[in-house]
């Protein structure tokens, strides 16, 4: 009987309550990552089968069949026809008691020369890489939202600030665009994130390598990876820097957008109405009718915190671990995946908004005082000669 | 039909995608307020009946009509027969649901002279109540553990070490006692939050209090409540401070927990073997049969600063807000309820593991080396006169 | 020769980049110690005068000019005339460097029967309770400040806001008295802090106590704690846990104070013109005259953050610790006395800032809409016996 | 009367305690920003005589002159003949101070077109691309001294540790040569911080561009800068968002040397004995000669847990500001430069003591017990077809 898997399992009696603690959150977390387990699996086998062994770990036929069953998983999912259940715990031994169920013994040797930090590893890796590309996609439509708007107003003047005080001339070109570069900016991170991520931990093991002639670049290639790890143990560090790394990336994206949350809560103020948001993106209130509640722009200023704060708790969980795998890393888990979630439902929802977006040319007029244009006398008087501190 | 609600509702047409993106966890997060809200809303209500309106916004009879059916829904609780619906939004709009349902406009009148914000605010403070009772129930019957664990071992040398190094002779009583000390000095902090837990919001509405002659003494004493809040505004701004204090003072005890932790993680590596962690609280492998892995300490290492960060977002996101209600506070209330979760948890896990720990003496003897008795020779030597730099 | 201390100094060749990296900011930051280490000391010495040891460890004569010693070098603090060198390292031995170059082989035997754990760590609470005692005076005289500031306006309306929009009628009075009882509120947790601190941890030397017939409840009660540490590794503990709560309380006032200069920094804006900051408390500029800066309001709410993280990081060094001492806390010193300056110079600045601002009914009245008043309306009709949702 | 500045200076009467609450630490910290001043006035002469004026604003010859007064104060400041006083507040206006007292108006001239957020933003930049370089390279000399050290005790057979616990057979020079490739992933992210800071934000003044025909094309090259930013209101936004860029990637750096320097806490301790540290970079104790304590390890331990909460903290501090120059951000200049300095002297502390590391080849096979081959076993009876599992 199948019981038993490396770092989670214990053979003895563990109680409920012990159960209940070290439980994570993978078995709703891992729904996410099934499709990862599945490719991540036949990548394996794929190598494993390639082994120059006598006899051979399988044969070509038997490794077929088994890609056929991971598909075949795959393809329930789909149709909502896989569940993880409690008692698999998560996502690679769900896979594994339905591909075992299918194909006995030979869905169980599937496992040989990997282990589940390994899986856990290299299916993050795989969601990662996808949330990733998905987030720069997400990032470029709202950048050219960002441009298009500031295009379509750039010759609407706006009140430059500082210290939240009227200062100089300005436009509502000249704002919005400034975020537009803005994110494309952040991409930087980004892409340092993907880098780091574009490594493929196969082989690791519980954090030392495996005692078999594995092909970790086959595996590395099939799946898509630029490169294996050179150092197994690395690999294995790589939980935890890997997450924080992007979270950190994420973490910039969502305070830009904080920020332009900011600027849009304040110019939405009746007391400047320079922008009106669109009403299917706001709430109002039954007894407060009047009400146009920017929920949207603080759900988004209090969640740029949450990314932060997860991009921190992450490094911190990290920092002060011996090497190797530690159980601490499993609570790196569910901040990275809802990083992605909290960054990419704010550039979604951030796109719809700025083109629904109203803009009050008489309110960004009313914004200008005299005082406003100081500045560029001071500097016109500088440019006929006279010393600029006088 | 009644479907609109103060804070959070729309008239208008929002779209899935924001109602997507407001939502928060309520659904799910709320099936621990039913009692706190049906409570909550039975002295509103009583309070409602004995208002000096002529003639009285509920007789004698009707309030008691609705104290019933909030019974019920309390009843129905316990029997898993009240569900908190997607559409319901929360549990407020469940129970107004429910008790309309069986009552007509009774049920609907419930709701005059409070928010929604109201309701949040008390649910979660009573719900806070309870809970730091039962923190501060668990955190005594852990030292308790601890100190007996102590008494139980109290001539049993333990070598002292500073700098992770072996410093001074002590003994393994006088280190299990030091964090039963350690744990109640903690109690302090959580006292101070029960404090400001201990003040009723109620009558504070949108955050500028209700133009009816409400009696808030009187609902803040049927709650258990030491006192209402003075000032309305100051009862909304609650909101993020309450569960940045109960938060922090989570933190503490965890912190605590984790330092006792990481005490017991190096204490029983084999190359210490002082200790042995109860083989039902640990994990092994199946393919390293001689593991005894620590996982419920590393994870509650790992939650040490889980609950650290979150009681430090939700002080980010209080920080730069604007005083009254902002939607932002929605994002405190997960990190508030999970932080007593993990506090609580950690505690009842730690208790059984330290009743369980087994003792190897003569491991424990032989961490001592002549040179850890150099101090005391020197004291020794200072006791006849000798001054103590030499 | 003296030449080594218990903690930090090393017997062998340390390399100067070695010392530079290890120095910590003690040459500056123990100034602030000189006072509370010569009464430490003095404590000390006196208890060690009354120990029952045959001879006495100093007769009373020996004592007094001990004590003579420390109150001269408390009086040359004062005129600029004691100096902490960076050979000294730090307050305690430059004291001892005093005492006993003028009092030679007496000065030496001060230190016997304790460590320079002892000393920080008695150092550091005799200064914070100075400093809380400080910091709960000068939160009283702004709460004070502001109750006065909302009497003097409090039949001046306001719009009350929610989500940074006009939500219901509200007044000046009653938007300043918030803030004074949420400083009050405050309060409760800096008083636990006062309550943690209050602690001698005198004895518990490198952590693992003195063999030495020392009477800890003696040198406790010289020195005005309230009671000595039970456990002398729990005293060691505190080290971290102290640093934690208190600065977790001055966060709580910070973000209070982040919260009304935030109201402040909106309320000034030309668009709203509420108020009105003392031109002595802004800063313009030269090529903006206009300009009416509240540099302080938006220093203070970055400092909020700051405060906040400096909590928290102190809780991240403890976290992972093993008991005892760990040159890690050594970083906790300098955010644990900075937290005490940004909090009180923040209570000390608002309190001028805001018995200077002036307050502009005229513009507080243009802030209301008709909309404002529709809550009033629709509670009047509930009161009529409509429900309320209709 | 040179007596104003754009965005700190007040034309009025600031208070004493105004200007001590707004004083940053800008004297001390911008001793390290001289040449970086001085070479972006340069710079900024140099376009401005380059524009098309009639007349020009800066003849070829009193350019020269200019730049002349700018290198004889980089001499100055080399020979500690040039000092930032508390008058001067800054390094900008020292420089300003200095060179219009040896050349008269055409001091004050050099100001024209820009504003003090310009050439903070410049000298940061500067100062960052020099401070990363010098990373870089101290970070690859780490990371050859592990590859070094590694390859010396390839042979040297420790034990993989999972769960802290004993695992798995590895060796010294696979422990450190993954720190080595650990180190250089941490580039990755170091390397995007770069490519973020290599951009020229002189143009951008108050954050809304100059009223002047300025070539920032031409200034962005004579710095060296990749480009300039293409919007002013970005260039503005990009102070928080470098800072918290860096101290991120910083952190990275930081997190990998304490995981680092936690190994070798655990493995230098007597139990362990597979490392000793070198003598002159431990510290001991007088009373208790025994102790060879690794006071740089854990200051390192510490430290890296700042860093990422200053990280941290300049993100909040930038995530709820509106758009625009904010005085909040004088509060992220210290941890920026701070940053640097923590990351590079833990890297220059680390390589000599990795070089001064002993190993003890004894010890290191001691930790090996017959379960540690367990693994082994089992895989090599996979690998004769037995399923995996069983």
């Amino acid at each position: 009987m199948q019981q038993s898997k490396d770092m989670k399992t214990t053979v003895g009696a563990i109680t409920p309550q012990v159960l209940s603690y070290t439980a994570g959150e993978d078995v709703d977390l891992d729904r996410q990552l099934i499709d990862a387990d599945c490719i991540g699996t036949a990548a394996h086998v794929t190598m494993l089968a390639a082994m120059p062994l006598k006899p051979p770990l399988f044969s070509k036929v038997q490794r077929d069949r088994i890609i056929d069953g991971l598909v075949r998983i795959m393809q329930d999912a789909r149709r909502e026809r896989f569940q993880i259940t409690l008692k698999d715990q998560d996502v690679h031994l769900a896979v594994e008691r339905v591909l075992t169920a299918r194909l006995g013994d030979l869905g169980r040797k599937v496992h040989t020369g990997r282990s589940r930090n390994d899986q856990v590893a290299v299916d993050l890796r795989l969601f990662a890489k996808e949330q990733m590309l998905a987030t720069t996609a997400e990032l470029g439509v709202l950048a050219d939202a960002l441009l298009k708007f500031g295009y379509r107003h750039r010759v609407v003047p706006m009140v430059g600030r500082t210290h939240m005080q009227p200062a100089m001339p300005s436009s509502v070109g000249l704002w919005a665009s400034a975020y537009a570069e803005g994110l494309l900016e952040d991409q930087v991170m980004l892409q340092a994130a993907y880098e780091i991520n574009d490594r493929c931990p196969l082989g690791s093991a519980a954090g030392y390598g495996v005692p078999l002639p594995i092909d970790r670049r086959l595996t590395s290639d099939l799946l898509g990876f630029r490169r294996p790890y050179h150092n197994v143990i690395c690999a294995a560090n790589g939980r935890g820097k890997l997450e924080t790394a992007t979270l950190m990336a994420l973490s910039q994206i969502m305070t830009t957008l904080s920020r332009l949350a900011q600027d849009l809560m304040i110019f939405t103020m009746p007391e400047f109405g320079y922008f009106k948001l669109p009403s299917s993106m706001c709430t109002g209130s039954s007894i407060m009718p009047q009400k146009n509640n920017p929920d949207i722009l603080e759900l988004l200023r209090a969640r740029a915190a949450r990314l932060t704060a997860d991009a921190m708790v992450v490094a911190e969980i990290t920092r002060a671990l011996p090497a190797g795998y530690n159980r601490d890393l499993q609570e790196t888990k569910a901040p990275f995946m809802r990083g992605f979630l909290l960054a990419r439902s704010a550039l979604q929802v951030m796109t719809p908004l700025l083109n629904g977006l109203r803009v009050d040319q008489e309110a960004l007029l009313r914004g200008f005082s005299p005082a406003v244009f100081a500045t560029d006398r001071a500097l016109a008087l500088a440019r006929q000669g006279m010393p600029f501190r006088e």
